[in-house]
C-alpha cells in the first residue's frame, strides 16, 4: 500500500510528528514511568504542561491579555449551549447568521434559551455559485446579547475571511474547523470557540477564548462545567479536564510553532487549497459550486460529472491510500478535508489520483 | 529505579497490558494506516468498535435490556448537572445522601434546579470510627424525583456495599470510583453514572447506565449533549464523542473479561484491600479511621502517627517507585488508590515500604 493520506473532516488526521512523539512517550511521560493520562491534573508536571500549552496557543494566535483561554469538555456542540447560557445574562435575544449546517445547528441549541433572530446571509453570484453577503450587509442589532456565526462550514465548504464590525455587540465565532489555519485578530471577537478534532487534537476537548468582561453573567441553570467564570477561576480544572486531549493539543501547538507559526501555516494552506481548486476548475469532470471569495481552505467539497461513479471513485481512492473522501450525506459527492496536518504531498497525491481517474472514466 | 506503582486517585493508572496494546497500535489501528483517534466516529470500523465496547460493558455488569448505556462528554461533574436536568421533569424536589466530598459536590449542582433534601448518613461507631447508617435507616421520600448517593467516596475512603430498597423512587448512584470493581445488581438502580478516569479509561469520558422509562423527561434548558433521550437515539453520537477515550475504555473492558469478569476482579480487589488494611491495623504507626463495614476497597486513606514525617514518607516512597500517595488536601495524610489496574504486587510493594519506613522512623 502507498503512503496513507486521511481526508476525514473530523476527527481528523494529526501531524505525523506529533503522533510519533506521543507514541514514543505513551507509557513513560517525562521519565515519570507512567503515561501522561495516568498522572493527576493537579500534579506539578501536568500543571506545567497545561500552562505551557495555553501559552503556546496564546503566542500562536496573539491572544490579548484581556482574554481567558479555557480548555473544556463537551466539544463544539457543548459550546452551542454554553455560549447562550454564559452570555445572555438578563438579555432575551441573540442574533445568529446562517451559512450552512453548523450555524443552523448552533441556532437550534440557542433557541432553548433566547429569542433568536436568524439571518440567512447566503446568496448566489451571477455565475450561479454559492457565496456569502459582504460583512457590511450583515445585520447588527444593538439589542442582541451577541452575534454568532461560523467562519468555516465543513459540509458546504464555505469559509468567511472578512471580519464584520459589530460595534458593542460581542461577536461570537464557532471556529472549530478554521482555528489555527491562519492568523486572526482575536480582539475583534467576544468569544472564539472550537471543538478540537480538526486543527487542535483529538475529540472530547473544546477551546474557548473569551474576553474577560463577558465572564460572570451565566444563567443559573448552566451546568458548572460550562460556566466560564467557574472554569476561568479554576484554570479549566474545576473538574478533571480531558487531560490526554489537552496534552496532545499542546504537542500540536508546539508543532505549529515549529512550522513557523500561523503566517507560515496559512501560506501552506493557501498553496494546498489552490492546488486542488485549480485542478478542479481546470477539469470538466470535477466541479465545486462555491464562489472563489468564500471557498474553504479546510474542506473542499466536489462533485464528479457522473454521480454513478462515486462508489468507484471512493474505492479506487482508498486502494491508492486516499481515505475518507466521501462527502457529507446532506450534500453528497466528495469532500477533501485538508486541515493543517495534511501535507501538500497529500493534496498532490489526491490531484494525481483525480487526474488519472478522470482519464480512465471520463 | 524499581518498578513504578502509581497510586493516583484519578486520573489513575490503566492496566499495563492495555497501555502496551494502545501504544503498539497508536499510529496504525486495525491496519488502516491511521490512528483510531484520526478516524471518523461514523466510520464502520469505529462504530463496530464502539458497539463492541458497549456490549462488553453490558456483559461485565450484566446490564438488563431495559437500560441504555451512554458514552458521554463532561466527566462525573457533567453528570452532576445532567442527572437533575434529565430526571426532574415537572417534579421540584430530589433527595441527596451525604457521605463525603463527592456527594456534597453533587448537591451543589442539583440545587440549581430543584429543592434538595440533604441527609447526612454518616455516623460514628462506639470505637470512634467513621461509618454509614444502615440502608434501612435511609430516608425514602416518595415525592422526590430520585434519591442520589455516592457508593464510594475517594477522599474519605468510604464505600457502601449494601443496596437500599427505594421502592418507586429511582436510585441514582455516582459510581465513578467503584464501578467495575465488583458485581452490582444494575436492576436496583434508575441511573448509574461514572467518570472514566478511575476504573474505565482516561478523563474526558463518562458512562451513564439509565433505565429506559426514565428517559424523555429532560428539562428544556438542558444542553442537548447531556440529554439522555437525544444521546440514546443517536447511540451516543449526537455530537462527536471522545473517541479515543471510548476506544481505551473498550480495551479496559476486554482486559476485565480476560481477568475473569467482575467476580474474579472483586476477589482480587478484596485481597488487595485486605493486605493494606491488615497491615495498617497491625501497626501502631499507621492508622485508618473508617469502620470495617464501609472501608473502601479502592481508596485507602491513612495517617502516620507523626504528621511531621509526611514529606519524608512521600519523598522516600517516590524514590522507591511508589507514586502519588499524598492524601487529599481536605483530609491530609496519605491515600493509596488501588483501582482494578493496580496489581497486588503494587500493594505488596507499598506494604513492604511502609513496614521499613516504620522501622526506620517510628
Amino acid at each position: 500500500m502507498s503512503k496513507i493520506f486521511n481526508f476525514c473532516a473530523g476527527p481528523a488526521m494529526l501531524p505525523t510528528a506529533v503522533m510519533e512523539k506521543a507514541q514514543a512517550e505513551f507509557c513513560n511521560w517525562q521519565g515519570l514511568g507512567v503515561s501522561v493520562m495516568e498522572v493527576s491534573h493537579r500534579s506539578p508536571e501536568y500543571i506545567a504542561m497545561a500552562a505551557e500549552a495555553e501559552q503556546d496557543l496564546r503566542d500562536l494566535l496573539a491572544i490579548p491579555e484581556n482574554y481567558k483561554v479555557l480548555f473544556c469538555h463537551g466539544g463544539g456542540r457543548g459550546q452551542f449551549a454554553a455560549v447562550p447560557l454564559n452570555l445572555l445574562g438578563d438579555k432575551l435575544e441573540a442574533d445568529y447568521l446562517l451559512t450552512g449546517q453548523w450555524s443552523k445547528s448552533a441556532v437550534v441549541e440557542a433557541k432553548k434559551h433566547a429569542r433568536i433572530t436568524e439571518t440567512d446571509i447566503m446568496t448566489t453570484t451571477i455565475d450561479g455559485k454559492v457565496t456569502v453577503k459582504p460583512t457590511t450587509e450583515w445585520p447588527i442589532n444593538a439589542g442582541a446579547a451577541y452575534l454568532h456565526y461560523c467562519p468555516n462550514e465543513t459540509i458546504e465548504g464555505i469559509e468567511i475571511f472578512d471580519l464584520p464590525e459589530t460595534g458593542v455587540v460581542p461577536l461570537v465565532a464557532d471556529m472549530s474547523s478554521t482555528i489555527l489555519s491562519r492568523p486572526i485578530d482575536v480582539s475583534k471577537f467576544g468569544i472564539i470557540y472550537a471543538g478540537a478534532q480538526k486543527n487542535i487534537g483529538p475529540s472530547g476537548l473544546s477551546i474557548v477564548i473569551v474576553r474577560e468582561d463577558l465572564i460572570g453573567y451565566a444563567r443559573k441553570a448552566i451546568p458548572s462545567i460550562f460556566d466560564y467564570e467557574v472554569q476561568a477561576k479554576a484554570d479549566s480544572m474545576f473538574n478533571t479536564p480531558p487531560t490526554y486531549a489537552w496534552y496532545l493539543a499542546g504537542l500540536v501547538f508546539k508543532w505549529l510553532k515549529e512550522q513557523g507559526g500561523l503566517v507560515a501555516v496559512e501560506k501552506n494552506n493557501i498553496a494546498k487549497a489552490a492546488l486542488l481548486y485549480n485542478f478542479i476548475d481546470g477539469s470538466n469532470f470535477y466541479s465545486n459550486n462555491v464562489d472563489n471569495s468564500v471557498r474553504s481552505r479546510m474542506n473542499i467539497p466536489f462533485n464528479l460529472a457522473d454521480d454513478s461513479l462515486n462508489d468507484t471513485f471512493l474505492s479506487e481512492a482508498k486502494a491508492a491510500g486516499l481515505l475518507t473522501l466521501k462527502g457529507h450525506k446532506l450534500v453528497g459527492g466528495m469532500r477533501a478535508s485538508i486541515y493543517n496536518a495534511m501535507p501538500i504531498e497529500g493534496v498532490q497525491a489526491l490531484v494525481e489520483f483525480m487526474n488519472s481517474f478522470e482519464k480512465k472514466h471520463a
